[in-house]
């Protein structure tokens, strides 16, 4: 299993302080060390880092953990490795482009007997389960509206119907971004906060390390962090209900929906 | 204009002291201060280090320096924007999947009235005829050979065959590579030269740095460093004539072909 880490915001914010609490987990706090990686979008080109090491050791972790990027989405990802080997190759985030517009996705999860048709327009290089779901997501929206992004509603409501199909499968908890939205599936476990005026202090869960996020913000600023687990100990976060899909956008939820199949109805 | 860098090797080999010199042009030695990136295969991931900054002074750019990454194929790119604002968008190397591989791409030169359909499979993310082109030659070797790369020596000629068409918009030096092959292509002005036994000292010419490759070398390992000019000055680099196309592959030239249009001959 791996940890998952996602920030959406109204206005480019560095993640340095969760990046902090979130890298210990990647071989010192907790046991998610076949590697790493994170992903931010600058504008519409994306940064990508990746290293199948551990992340409490990497030092390409510590220039993240040190170089303040600032970025309105990022994700990031801890792998404990279930599909596919150690390596470059099978490390998280994945990205690809669509519609003229690169995507990031990451996965924790374990999805069985997922081995849908691939038509070659988006194909795994690695051998995991979650690269292979992220392909076949793309191809299928690629097929359903052509060359050009669709109105949000309508590409929420295709998301929706996708992750129900893949879901089927097993454990399949992810954070998708476009660059400008982040979508969250919360399939078993993934919480949240919305951090905005008045901020607080925060401190670390997994290090001694307290921030003051109102020495560090304006007013009008908004950020959605999304994580497997709280990242800090002293603030409200939202679980998120299994079974459900989120929209982010400018730091907040645009809406929600259901992904638990409901009771199988009998026939009368 | 830009410079490029790329190293095609038998071993996966460092390349730290090539980056150290190739750094320094990016706004030290010389004016390329628009950005600057480098990817790195490894096994059939990669890593893709990009930065809108000067290389000169970027933190990114140091961690690389010191960070001793072993690839087999490494392509690196300053950049002296022509089209396309300076952003993270417009930084090369350009990555795209095609047949369950990544490729690379990185461009130096201008291209003039290109502006060819594309039909939604590889399409731009930022505003450069570098990535236009590179989309373009791939979409171009999708239709042309489905969902399977084709053998060595086919898509050597496909190749061939659309640079040729790429170049007669203009300057189009470029560097791509699916991690098991390195193709340049010398539009105006290029220079590689091929590291094997017997191995000896060599000198920067944009630092006063030393390396002595016979302690760092063993007798099979063949390297191959591609560079718009000589990055050291007391190694016999071999000039790319303008005009020409070249395959690596294991450290060593495996093909070259002509570029150049011949003279146009008249109707008798």
């Amino acid at each position: 299993m791996c940890q998952l880490l996602g920030m959406n915001a109204n206005v480019p914010t560095d993640i340095c302080f969760s990046f902090t609490g979130f890298q210990a987990r990647g071989g010192a706090t907790d046991v998610h060390s076949d590697g790493w990686g994170i992903a931010f979008f600058e504008g519409r080109g994306t940064r990508l880092f990746l290293d199948p090491n551990p992340s409490c050791t990497s030092p390409v972790a510590e220039l993240v953990r040190q170089y303040p990027i600032k970025s309105t989405n990022v994700i990031a990802h801890i792998r404990k490795a279930t599909q596919g080997a150690i390596g470059l190759e099978n490390t998280h985030p994945f990205r690809r482009e669509l519609w003229g517009q690169y995507w990031i996705f990451a996965h924790n999860g374990n999805l069985l007997n997922f081995a849908p048709e691939l038509d070659g327009n988006f194909l795994p290089v690695g051998l995991t389960d979650s690269e292979r779901a992220f392909c076949w997501l793309l191809q299928q929206l690629r097929q359903r509206f052509g060359s050009h992004c669709p109105a949000h509603a309508e590409l929420f409501a295709a998301l929706h119907a996708l992750t129900l199909e893949v879901a089927r499968h097993g454990e399949f908890n992810f954070l998708l971004s476009n660059g400008d939205w982040l979508f969250a599936h919360a399939s078993t476990r993934l919480s949240y906060i919305i951090r905005q005026a008045p901020f607080a202090e925060a401190h670390l869960n997994d290090q001694d390390i307290t921030v003051d996020f109102r020495a560090l913000t304006n007013f009008h600023d908004r950020v959605a962090v999304i994580a497997t687990l709280p990242l800090t100990d002293n603030e409200r976060w939202q679980e998120m209900p299994p079974g459900t899909l989120w929209w982010f956008a400018e730091g907040d939820v645009v809406e929600r929906r259901e992904t638990m199949p409901g009771p199988v109805k009998k026939a009368g």
